[in-house]
């Protein structure tokens, strides 16, 4: 595991944020950091290059997806992932498991694996635990995820049990599947929003000693509340030498309370989707860039914003190009959106640098209006 | 005129073909030029850094779609049309008289003007010479085009006769309407496809001794041969010191075409559509991206091109994001495609320069194979 390596640089006096450094054979990344969503092998509208200088150091793709479309194999000809989208830094992979349940057609789940048809074209596909390991390692991410089950919210503290059980036997079969010496797994912690079951699945998870550990299933449907107060049961039981990875989360709000309670990773579609529908981040909150009363608003997006497209385009053009159905409208949204998460994120490394974290945090939410306008789920 | 000025630098020994530098308020373009074409005060999918990046020097917009939406008033509020897209080079802006009679529907024309319902909403418009001419004033463009009716093809002598006779008049009334003194107007040529007609009209608007000449009624469906033709019978009769300007036309056949009978300027939607289409030019004609011939194919979409797409991408990875609809894609291909047309014009150039502009049009079509593929009509 010599390519791989975690370390916690320093741990927040305040809460239980850290700062700390992943390394993996594509790079090293800063920890707690947000990874944009490239579902395709492309984040939407965007270039490696653009997402290079906007200071994204990791990024994740869908297997599910890949394995649809172009196919794995096809990929892994291309010479793997970073080669095929011309992104050098790190990727991590999901095991597709999230998207069979939330895309695919006609499933049906057993110890085995899982059986769907393709949201594409209705063809008949059956995922194990060995399968997405050999997805992933034809992909060649720098860090691969096991397969899981992700109980849908609500759903009954039996049903919870039964799928985080399933759950760890999958990652231990994943573990047995894995043979690339150039990629990590990471297990994924469930039970739903049962506190005794997150505990509980939490150390059986810590204790297979995989390099990393991420919690799944939030972010599924449940309040706000409800997902920090799963974050703050887990948080004494994930082992604290390992990077943590809440997967599909990173709404503003959700970074900060994320970080307090000690993840280092998140990855979610926010930034980006809000952008392609219109949405823009600003320092006071979401704005709708398709308002009329944008319509001669010469200023820039986010007049705090020190962006290549806050620096050089207006509401009133942005507005003009949504309303005229032009694609650098999304492409300009999009670089910005992207820009405010991953500055925030930098921001918020810089407050643990510092021991300032909680009065960034307030600072922050002075003036920033969120939860009215942010989505519960933000997932593939 | 001062701010305007058009040189001929040298005249080819070999055909009408000339090397020239226009001056304009925002910027100097060696002609001959291609000017790619920003419709609704964008280049579809690129940033005007991207552009320039690619050499380009000037582009054309359109009034008839600008002045529907956002409003020419809207964009003088902006501080103008370079302000407002952010673009800091030369701009052209056409009189969307071709427009009206292309897109808009319930058109009726007479001697005061054309009235119109929009394409977009249906609503009632009147442009007349004088109204084009505010238009343009307000948008800002450093060339502005007179109002001018395209008769369409075929048509009968008659009717063409009276179409450039009331062009002729409306040039006039333009001129008479137009304030700036930072913008120039070209009138146009007409006369379908008739050879006196054509070369009654190229003398009277010739001696209306407008800053530029152009020719409009061309690439409207009439076979390449019978285009070519009219620009022959033409050339004699254009004004040699002005800078002459072939409307809606840019396919790598036709500018070798256009420049050798003395044209020098171009617009074209055709590279940039073609583009989003997944149709990219190459060295030996244009290929379709999605062909399935590609889906393994990982060499660069032109072995012989040094844009950046081609450097950093294969083809298979662009026929991925072109069958997964990802929005990168039409960048991508757009990027090589403005790159090939940019390119091709400023190895034109050098041609005319050391006098081989007939060797190299022998040596591009040897291995281009342009005509099977090339659309006859290109204009927006």
């Amino acid at each position: 595991m010599g390519v791989f390596e975690f370390k916690v640089v320093s741990s927040s006096p305040e809460c239980a944020g850290r700062l700390g450094v992943l390394r993996t054979p594509h790079g090293v990344v800063e920890t707690p950091a947000f990874m944009p969503v490239g579902t395709q092998a492309s984040v939407k509208t965007m270039t490696p290059d653009e997402l290079h200088a906007l200071g994204a150091k990791i990024i994740l793709s869908n297997t599910y997806h890949l394995y649809l479309r172009p196919g794995a194999e096809l990929i892994q000809q291309a010479g793997g992932l970073h080669t095929f989208m011309n992104w050098e830094g790190p990727i991590l992979t999901d095991s597709g498991g999230y998207q069979v349940f939330s895309l695919a057609k006609l499933r049906s789940i057993s110890e085995e694996g899982v059986e769907f048809r393709s949201h594409l074209d209705g063809s008949r596909h059956f995922l194990t635990p060995e399968k997405v390991v050999a997805v992933q390692e034809a992909l060649g991410s720098d860090i691969a995820m096991v397969l899981d089950e992700c109980p849908p919210y609500p759903c009954t503290p039996q049903y919870a049990a039964d799928s985080m059980a399933r759950t760890t036997r999958w990652a231990i079969r994943c573990r047995e599947a894995s043979r690339r010496q150039d990629q990590v797994l990471f297990p994924i912690v469930q039970g739903g929003v049962y506190r005794e079951l997150r505990q509980q699945h939490a150390e059986e998870i810590a204790a297979l000693d995989f390099p990393g550990i991420a919690i799944g299933g939030l972010s599924v449907g449940e309040p706000k509340d409800i997902m920090y107060q799963v974050l703050t049961w887990l948080q004494p039981y994930l082992p604290s030498a390992k990077p943590r990875y809440l997967m599909g989360v990173g709404a503003p709000e959700d970074l900060f309370n994320g970080v307090a309670r000690g993840i280092d990773m998140f990855d979610c579609v926010l930034p980006t989707r809000l952008a392609r529908h219109g949405q823009v981040l600003t320092t006071d909150g979401p704005l709708t860039i398709r308002n009329a009363a944008y319509a001669r608003d010469f200023t820039p997006m986010d007049s705090e914003c020190t962006c290549p497209v806050c620096r050089n385009y207006t509401r009133a053009y942005i507005r003009h190009l949504f309303k005229a159905g032009e694609i650098l409208g999304m492409r300009l949204t999009t670089t910005h959106n992207l820009h405010f998460i991953l500055t925030l994120m930098a921001r918020i490394r810089d407050s643990l640098r510092t021991g300032s974290f909680m009065q960034y945090q307030t600072e922050f939410f002075q003036r920033y209006q969120g939860e009215r306008n942010a989505s519960g789920t933000c997932r593939t």
